[in-house]
């Protein structure tokens, strides 16, 4: 029951990354919200295989299908079942992952925990699986279009390896960001970072990185003490994504080293409405926003399929060696930008539905 | 509906800071369960306030009372209600809360969330809400005695400002940790810690830090994919802690400067045991535990509360100059320290007995 | 974790008939709704042992006590936690139940599921724990007379053992059920259902019967397809009522021998508002209200608590006759009516907010 | 998110009767239960249109497609998606229910919910929805085959409007339902009840009638305390029905007229095990499965679909007279036979994961 996701606008995504295919289910979608296979298309082409030279060459379109829940264009309240058939499935070029563990991919503990796995590119585990989350949140777009207009979710590369992008997040745009395929919100080292991914892909290696996610106009009042507060879904939104290992928002791990009258965000009153004059809080105060922009950072380690060999056990129970052969990403991040972004989303469609039922 | 964690291992907890008290209810916990006030009391001992001289001399003895769910010194399988009351309430020290909002307090987002709320010592936004968080993973630590008797949680402080403990996970216990009043985990750093926390007292601030938590002898198939990670089940409880700014696991935010070919940990054999050579997985691997130590961080911001002058603005909407006069600690870490505990158990029980279920 | 009720009005209960006490915590009351003891304690009565002849003797005030969520008279939106105190308790009246197994009790199969029971009275499954209901529901009726100032919720006694009330659901008031101690609506045969009932527990016996519900002015649209239609949500609510065996809703069981033609409840207009010529429908259709009165019907078994002799077996395995000496109601219904009418307020105060979230 | 039920073992239904197809995410099954096609569309087949003369000619073969979840012909513990693609949509048929609200149908309540509504064949609202009921139920048979080999749910006919079907519960044989059309447990009425379905057809008119399920071998322990209780989730399921308009469990509302010393189960020991006399209980005592056959009884009202003329109103708010031309069910209780066992299956298996986890 751990693919289910919300309260209230309810997400339950499914399929294995060789299986028949992928999908979600989202149940609790207002009614009549525009919605076409076009509008959740737009989103599932940011995050597909086969976009870009830097990511993985598997040959996915990705072309989802409305099955429920739309009538005449437009959600009837009634669960929305959204499916993107598996196209170009080769479980034969994942033959060795029957018998060995992969290290730092969930072979081992899938294994462990079932008893049985689906070894075919990581199966549920496979980061295949977030196609659902998108398509579920390109639904809360289409929401969020009509009940907070400006609502804008930002997401981008903030660091790859030891190069970190700058920008401000005040400022950056989504346009800007779509604009190269790293999602690299700085225009001056767009070279460096898409060399620094490809020469990791030609070493057989792979590099990890940070994303940085802006979200501006979030209304006052979003997230609920004491244990669904704003930060807490969100990072537990973020920490349910293949391969982040750690999340922080405002001031994040860097608070540790300030005094509390140097992290404290002082108020002022700018045309009646009350400001903070600095935004270490990161938008969100007792777990809950505070109108000021929500920004937050999500650590990815390295992808974990390497062409170089490594030493493993067998499921069996011997030493052995493991060259992947499957095809993946050299760098998770560029794709992971719009998964970040949809998961906020679901985040933000959630709380914001559940603010209005006791409003 | 915020105040409620946990699948089956279901915590519901409640209470203002200056109100009538505080508590818990736990449904769901099994059966036959030993289970005292002594056991719950220890711990609640470990988080009360006034319990050193570096934390807040509030005088809150904080006397639990087990109401009902337990039967001749045994669990019934029924709620478990835990209350205490509040004894040194002084609301009236708060008397300018009511009409300012203390910078970085929940004051301002409670006030724009629910158009009301309870000015007093911070009410529900107070960490005196962890009362029932602890007491109900007191509970759970008596479960596991008997379901998983070597399991281990071992939180410390491992940052306060810039002075960084020096500890190996692997060996810290929960003895040594318990023997300072800041639980430092480097015994020869403690005075220096003390005096750190002391002065920003004494300069009326306050200052942040880093917890780590060691959780030992976890066993492997913990944790759900795809929404209920064990990161991302640990990351929530702990971001839903106030005060927390950021969650990491395992190599955390430095795995972005980390290639695959460095990050990666590799399987061995120990005795037909499969093992890792090392661990920045964190004891997570895809959402799941594979048997190694469960290593991770949290970042708390310098408390909010200042004795010295802050710009602020009132209510009704003016500038205002604002010194709190309520008690509170210069640096909430080592009151922290058993709540990071508790909410460690509260995942782990949760997800042992979803694992339970489909076994 | 079965002792929690409701998607957003989230109702925890919590006690054993002769522990510490009942209780309740509401988490998701909406902020801003007038609550005083006062509100709670007039519900409370109506429920309470004592308040007639034909009623247990056991001498409980039932005093409740709010412990948090409430400030100066009015919600916080946070967890609202209500206490009643057991003070009446003698569980040396109950020892033998120690050692025998209740018939038609859940003595046994409490045994069976936990290994263990509270033998005192019945534990957790003694009606005393639906203080917790009634109090829960006193504040969905603050919430509601705000929200829908029109709602009517009656319920009453329509049936004990042979003898049926005469009475018209769209016209009996609240007023006239409070008039006499069965909460009877047909004044004409008051008299006759007191001896019934009197006679029942002069004879060491127990009386069964039928309480019917109505509600008034319930707006269009509550109730959601398709598991958690309204009939649905109601039928579980009465159905988890300690002796309840049945529930049905408008024409209920008699729909079975019923033609289409005779049972379709026409449409027309009145004034602009669709209404139905006939009410079999009970006023939901497809799960969801249509404004027309929502009625319903529960029927409750005789109590099993009995003053005459019963063969059962002890704990140990052994034949034994079992004679109760316990203070019991010989007719459970009287005293049950304002707990249908709790639980019917919980289910439309949390379909109610759920609506709201989707408007 | 009304579509979700269960707690452990989570099922998410989704699809309208003219839409793309029916479905339903099976979330929490166990890992390794051998699962298959074939093991589904048994299940499908028994509630498929056009499988004998009284039912609609609607003609859907229904053949289900596994997506997800299953791996070499076992579940992975991975959601479980299943599929069925409408066929034979003739939303043409219902052109006149877009602009008519049909008499007791939920054209009216949905349109007043959701400002839309699916008009073709009654959208969600429409029994086709209960495939996805039926094809999670056949999973959970698959389960049980193994947890529970001895389990036995057999629901049949009992009752067609007067005609009454002479059937001892505890002898009756899954078998011998399913030789006759109407699942009609006594074999010398079976022409009469054909007789009278075939003749509410040529009236075009529709019968109402009574579901018995008898639940055998299922073991002490099941349902929990206080609001979960084994006869509130079977009834909340059976109350989630189509056309459902009572539940009755054991005695039922024949309750009412019965004296306690009539109605208790007396216990006694048969080999050391405790067992009762009578079964007025209904194998439910506290909420909690005692380990005698749980019988229960659901009312489904006769079809709202008449192809004869009816009075109405349409959606501009004009008096109309309604005859309907979609293909539709003379009576629904033969086809709702598999239905009521998938939903009492469907709740068996949430509370035996739940019992497992505790024990």
């Amino acid at each position: 029951m751990s693919s289910v996701f919300g309260q209230l606008f309810r997400v339950s995504t499914w399929g294995e990354s060789h299986g028949g295919g992928v999908g979600v289910v989202v149940d609790g979608c207002p009614p009549r919200v525009p919605l076409t296979v076009g509008d959740i298309q737009v989103e599932l082409d940011r995050r597909r295989p086969g976009q870009s030279k830097i990511v993985t060459p598997r040959n996915e379109a990705d072309q989802c299908e409305i099955l429920s829940g739309v009538f005449q264009g437009q959600t009837l309240g009634t669960p929305i079942s959204i499916m993107v058939r598996n196209q170009d499935a080769r479980p034969e070029a994942y033959t060795e992952m029957q018998t060995m563990f992969r290290p730092s991919h969930a072979d081992f503990t899938y294994q462990g925990k079932y008893g049985i796995r689906d070894w075919a590119g990581g199966g549920r585990a496979s980061a295949r699986e977030t196609i659902g989350r998108v398509a579920a949140a390109a639904v809360a777009r289409q929401y969020f279009k009509r009940a907070l207009p400006k609502l804008e979710v930002v997401a981008y590369v903030k660091q790859v390896h030891k190069l970190v992008a700058d920008v401000d997040p005040a400022k950056v745009s989504a346009r800007a960001i779509d604009r190269n395929i790293v999602r690299w919100p700085d225009a001056d080292t767009v070279p460096r970072v898409i060399r620094l991914i490809e020469q990791a892909r030609a070493d057989g290696d792979s590099v990890g990185g940070i994303i940085e996610c802006v979200i501006r106009h979030a209304p006052v009042g979003l997230g609920e003490p004491v244990f669904d507060r704003m930060e807490a879904d969100l990072g537990k939104a973020m920490l349910s994504l293949p391969a982040s290992k750690g999340f922080e928002i405002g001031s994040g791990f860097a608070c540790a080293t300030l005094k509390g009258s140097e992290h404290n965000d002082e108020f002022y009153l700018q045309k009646g409405r009350v400001r903070t004059r600095t935004n270490r809080s990161g938008g969100v105060q007792g777990g809950i926003t505070n109108g000021e922009d929500i920004v937050f950072r999500v650590a990815f380690k390295p992808v974990a399929t390497l062409s170089r060999a490594q030493k493993t056990v067998t499921v069996s129970g011997n030493s052995a060696t493991l060259k992947a052969r499957g095809r993946h990403d050299p760098c998770v991040l560029p794709r992971a930008v719009p998964v970040v972004e949809a998961m906020a989303h679901l985040v933000l469609v959630d709380h914001f539905l559940r603010q209005k039922a006791i409003s």
